[in-house]
């Protein structure tokens, strides 16, 4: 039942998630400004404010969840405050939940050198379990990454913003860019059983495309909620074979549920809805 | 003289460098492993060495740089320690060499609502003058960057790792997807001219076809030293037609030239000799 026979650590963890019936990705990207008034009229201070969000949220929907989570961009717009409440979150995680897989969305990728010191503070200082990487250095310089067999490394390929044709949609070797980004990581970059692939929910097409190029890989899939992707589309088009091997990523349709004092049960409640609409769509799927 | 009609802020404040003749970026690639033993046995505290070689090496060579760049890599690897030092050394600059542009060499790029953080963060947080982006989204993600008009955005046309090719050198459209990126750069993007590019000086065939797409725009030039980039072959592929117009780097070359004690006056000879070997090579290009 895994999903490949030399798996990351990262992978099995995933896997574990997905036989449990998890299938709902909590994406924490908490930004200040957007956080429930009885937050932050309680705590003041931007890393208390940040941190006792998130737990709230982790409390309320980590029995519920494949993996969370988190956006790098919301936390470094806080500066010093924002990396305490990063790795906060992560080493509470790390801690109480240390069999749930931990997502770092940072879209790194430099040359080797810079990105020997990324998965330094990505997997050694952060302690998460998995990043998200730009494919368009190539393997070579990725080998920092994917050389970490125990994570898991998300390479992006076909990305849920509008305007992802521009680039991603080329034609190269008489098929899109995406798909042989796709093809690379899947047929030679994936040696140590790390790796997986990033498809926006809002591009169910390519969302298939890419699932027979990558065959058990794990896809993660943001867009879901407030970018629009349709649920139903995104299992039928992505379902692995031999396991869910969808990480469907939902953050502010969960996380910003409520504006009140009740935004963790209603973030459990918006968990617990898109887990079943996916379970309502495995069954059609 | 200026790079075009209506360049930004940080473009004019880096033609300004050209004009005087200041034609070396330094790179601050600081990492704590590799500071000179002098600095980690007077400072035990990451941030405190960090920061304090970072100003000695901006104090040995400000009046002969056309830019600082510095790595977010190695200062994240130091956690909190390093944000602190990154933001000490951004705000030092400014404060101390207001006119002395800084690119923030973070490459990164998300969809455009969190890029908008990340732009919160670069620039009004760090207060960074410019900073490079990965293209793979394509220009509707990269809004809340290219909106930002006195700010300098350097996008990744070719980088200068040894594997660039994997995709850079697909052929799309009749041309490689390197000049793809730089023609759409080149001729959508740069609304608000503030737009440059990033091409290795490892790769200086490359660099001269990105010139004859991007006209006058800024390029950013990593590669030489360390990596093996050849001055000479640089600028005469690389020069603008109107103004220098290349942001030629060197870090490790620069910054730990001396594991002495005299590590600052070593890294000023290290900067002259650069400047002096460019100043050469344009005699002839």
């Amino acid at each position: 039942m895994i999903l490949n026979d030399m798996a990351s650590e990262f992978i099995l963890k995933l896997e574990e998630r997905f036989l449990a019936q998890k299938l709902v990705c909590v994406g924490l990207d908490s930004d200040i400004a957007k956080l429930p008034e009885a937050v932050k009229a309680e705590y003041s201070s931007p890393e208390e404010a940040l941190f006792v969000f998130n737990r709230s949220i982790i409390e309320a929907t980590a029995d519920l969840v494949s993996a969370f989570k988190l956006n790098a961009a919301f936390y470094e717009a806080e500066g010093e405050a924002g990396y305490r409440a990063l790795k906060r979150t992560a080493g509470y995680l790390k801690e109480q939940y240390p069999e749930i897989p931990v997502i770092f969305d940072a879209k790194r990728a430099d040359i080797g050198n810079t990105n020997e010191a990324y998965a330094r503070a990505i997997f050694d200082d952060l302690l998460m379990d998995a990043v998200t990487v730009h494919p368009y250095l190539g393997k070579e310089a990725l080998a920092p990454f994917l050389a970490r067999k125990d994570k898991g490394i998300f390479v992006l390929v076909r990305t849920s913003n509008p305007g992802a044709g521009e680039f991603q949609d080329l034609v190269v070797d008489g098929l899109p860019l995406y798909q042989k980004v796709a093809r690379n990581v899947a047929e030679g970059w994936n040696g140590n059983g790390n790796c997986g692939v990033v498809v926006g929910a809002t591009y169910p097409e390519e969302l298939k495309a890419v699932r027979e190029i990558v065959g058990n890989m794990p896809i993660l899939v943001p867009g879901i909620g407030a970018q629009g992707g349709d649920i139903a589309k995104t299992v039928s088009a992505g379902k692995g074979k031999s396991s869910f091997g969808l990480v469907i990523n939902s953050s502010r349709g969960i996380i910003y549920a409520s504006q009140g004092a009740d935004y963790a049960d209603a973030a459990r409640k918006a968990t617990e809805a898109l887990s079943d609409f996916i379970h309502t769509a495995l069954l059609t799927a």
